[in-house]
């Protein structure tokens, strides 16, 4: 029975080194399952969970009725701090396409902890969908509470990860005093796992961000879901001797 | 043939909720393969792959030769900066028991591109594997040039991620400038995998830190594999006015 592991890790190391030898390149079509289960003698469920591998290393991106695909390798988003200004940011080598879709929402339970404010509040909820040429790269919920700063409808950002709501909450003279990043890895929910074009056995950096005012009130908090492959977080702690030199 | 994934979907579905529930609790063993295999009317792939999911999502260990078991829910490592001091730190609520093992080794290339020194530079490595009961829950090696420091070898540690090693460092007189922090989701290695008791579909944190002195010299590195369930990292970032105030 150990067979059966074996057999689909093999075959998925097979196609690993396929591509990484360029052998099947950026936007090629992979073998049909059919093809693949004549080429490797395996059946259909075989072949099923080697493509599945593929696709949780970010390798392929499987299109519904037409077929697996090399990925597009992204450039990586570095998600970091700027501990001498008040801000964190986001820097993309690369152009983005970022589509955002803007509405007013009541905080469930899930937001009501985040922010910290009672249930049913009312919050702008912006939507960042990041694409990279056609492939999806990340997904950011950005949410002010409605006294904070009125909804604009921005319905397109340079910024992946939500970076222009800050901008106009500073430009609208909201000082964010201090933002907390909570990291933690995990697999994709299905839902990212759609939206993304990812697998549900895909690592991605999960990371909520809140920001306070000098009153220690949440002005923006963020939920954002980055697939393992096309994203870092980078922190950099200065000593307070550095602090003050650099003051 | 979409049988296939929902079967064992639906069988780890199942599972989850009784450990959910605590009608199977924390060091149960689970039913056998041959029994789950009758209760689901399914076969031996089917139940292991479902068994995979469960390990995945750090709610089983197996156990080679003696079957599968709940996993002690742990508590979750925190990975923080503490930014008025020169210091990241680790807070862990339980009590942890850290072997460490101690050995001089000679920079390879990947250590020499992380620590920027030249190949074969003689380096002391400390490997920190931390326990929570028997549940292993991470995994930390710290690089220290031997010309900064003298190997010394602490035998346990309280500190899962090295901290204790940066302790010394400060106590000897090396200043910590500047510590840089890199944080990215992936799968576990396969290496990994066995060291932890996880399986390799096990999302991890893995956290490159680099620390500098004054003369921007890397007094230290660390190369820190923490599974998705057992840790979270947290970082704040004040605005200079607030630095400002404090100092």
């Amino acid at each position: 029975m150990l067979m059966v592991a074996n057999r689909y890790t093999h075959i998925a190391d097979q196609l690993r080194v396929q591509i990484g030898r360029g052998l099947l390149a950026a936007d090629d079509r992979l073998p049909s399952e059919a093809e693949l289960m004549t080429e490797f003698g395996a059946s259909r469920p075989t072949v099923r969970l080697a493509l599945d591998i593929l696709q949780n290393e970010g390798l392929i991106v499987r299109r519904h009725g037409s077929g697996n695909f090399v990925r597009q390798p992204v450039e990586r988003i570095t998600y970091t701090d700027d501990k001498l200004s008040e801000d964190t940011r986001t820097t993309v080598a690369a152009a983005v396409k970022v589509p955002v879709s803007t509405k007013v929402v009541e905080a469930d339970n899930s937001l009501c902890v985040l922010l910290g404010v009672p249930r049913d509040t009312r919050l702008t909820e912006y939507v960042y969908r990041s694409y990279q040429g056609s492939t999806p790269y990340s997904l950011a919920r950005i949410y002010v509470p409605a006294g904070v700063l009125a909804a604009d409808v921005p319905r397109t950002s340079a910024s992946p990860l939500g970076d222009d709501v800050r901008a106009a909450l500073t430009s609208s003279g909201v000082q964010l005093a201090a933002t907390q990043s909570r990291i933690t890895a995990r697999l994709a929910t299905a839902e990212e796992a759609r939206t993304l074009q990812i697998g549900t056995g895909t690592a991605v950096l999960d990371i909520e961000r809140v920001s306070l005012d000098p009153a220690g009130r949440v002005v923006e908090a963020a939920l954002l879901v980055l697939p393992s492959y096309s994203a870092q977080a980078v922190f950099t702690t200065h000593s307070l001797v550095r602090d003050l030199e650099a003051a």
